[in-house]
């Protein structure tokens, strides 16, 4: 498996805005690694087994789920990210042969056909514009009985023309969504001013899964478990509305 | 096909409350029929060919869908509700030996296997607390590559522990979304006070259609299209949230 991806007109790469990199290198994710992202038990838990397998994942940033996928016997891992940043950091912490990073702009990628066991992808895919084009690549690179794993942000994270919780006199948190049914970009102020993404509906995730040939095994409207609320009380409110989709499907 | 539903312990039945029936049956799905219901045509666009078919309606009110499938040449309809104030209003406006009209609580409701090819069901299954029994009912209910049509209000409609559009000092209306992931009843004022619906996520949803043997065909988070929108601008808000789910599966 190689990826041919020419990184050419690409979408904003906001990992590699400084700022915007500072301030995700102090996540906890990015300190921490998986066990770092509160969403990671359920993500592992869609995963088939990776022992022998050729994985792939787009947008690997510092290259956790990469050595995650080795650790658990995966045969070659490929990581793709358009970060230099990120890509550089993902470099200096691997010390391992079998794993091979490669720098491509996710909306030009070209990938060989079933040549992928198991593609991931860990909250990237919602800066995407030309997902569809990436699905089919991703639909066509997978065997028969390939998986693909992915988590974006929540269309109802996405969805808001003003996202920020409004907190009512009686403390109660809700979340003011609007143009849920307006897809396209939304320029939000995250680490760094003026990130886009791109909110899509529940529905199109589902349909861009069918069209690229892929059978949804499984959807996940994800929120914080109540041992991990007991631990981290302050992530009460994510289960007033998700902020992560999972999603599974195979080839 | 005939339905043995016995009608015991019931959840609420709201649609024999006369303030409740009284306000339903001067809604415009209710005194127009199918054309009076804004989702319909997108709704009928999920309908495979009805001719010959055995049909199943599910929650079917005044017989509108009933009728509708005749009128396409189905075979044998048989339309199933709680409501005897509904049923009596559907037995007057048919006359068609062909559609059987039974009174069952779909809570409790029993179907025999593999006997019917389409089973549909609007704006009903958000009322229904033991979902995934009556699931397992269609699902064994529907001939093989039969199909299963339905409608419920979207979970973001159907979240919020105060629903109700919130409109800021622009004009902007926002919908304020909490207890997403909290899955349960919720009571709402909707023609009569204290009217019990149940919350469950699309994730949910999925997953009903697959543990009861089905194949998700399609999934729509459906708003007015902008040529309803013109015709009835105050439709427009209904685009900031969707007001329901459409789902097509397949046994």
């Amino acid at each position: 498996m190689k990826a041919r991806g020419v990184v050419c007109t690409m979408t904003q790469n906001i990992y590699d805005n400084e700022t915007f990199f500072q301030g995700y290198s102090q996540l906890e994710r990015s300190v921490e690694g998986l066990e770092g992202a509160a969403e990671w038990p359920a993500m592992r838990a869609l995963l088939p087994d990776l022992n022998g397998r050729t994985v792939l994942d787009l947008g690997c940033g510092f290259g956790w789920f990469c050595r995650f996928a080795r650790q658990q016997g995966a045969a070659h891992v490929h990581g793709i990210d358009v970060s230099e940043n990120m890509l550089a950091r993902a470099r200096e912490m691997t010390a391992d042969a079998a794993i091979i990073y490669g720098r491509a702009d996710l909306e030009q990628l070209e990938l060989p056909p079933a040549s992928v066991d198991v593609a991931y992808s860990s909250l990237a895919l919602h800066y995407i514009e030309r997902l569809d084009a990436l699905m089919a690549q991703v639909g066509g690179a997978l065997a028969v009985g390939g998986r693909f794993i992915f988590s974006v942000e929540h269309p109802i994270y996405t969805a808001p023309s003003r996202p920020g919780w409004i907190v009512g006199a009686d403390g109660q948190r809700t979340w003011p969504v609007d143009s849920y049914l307006a897809e396209g970009p939304r320029s939000t102020d995250w680490l760094a001013k003026g990130v886009i993404k791109q909110h899509r509906t529940i529905a199109t995730y589902v349909d861009l899964v069918r069209r690229a040939g892929l059978t949804l095994h499984h959807l996940e409207e994800w929120g914080p478990t109540p041992a991990q609320i007991a631990a981290r009380p302050d992530w009460a409110s994510e289960r007033q509305r998700p902020p992560f989709l999972l999603v599974a499907a195979e080839r």
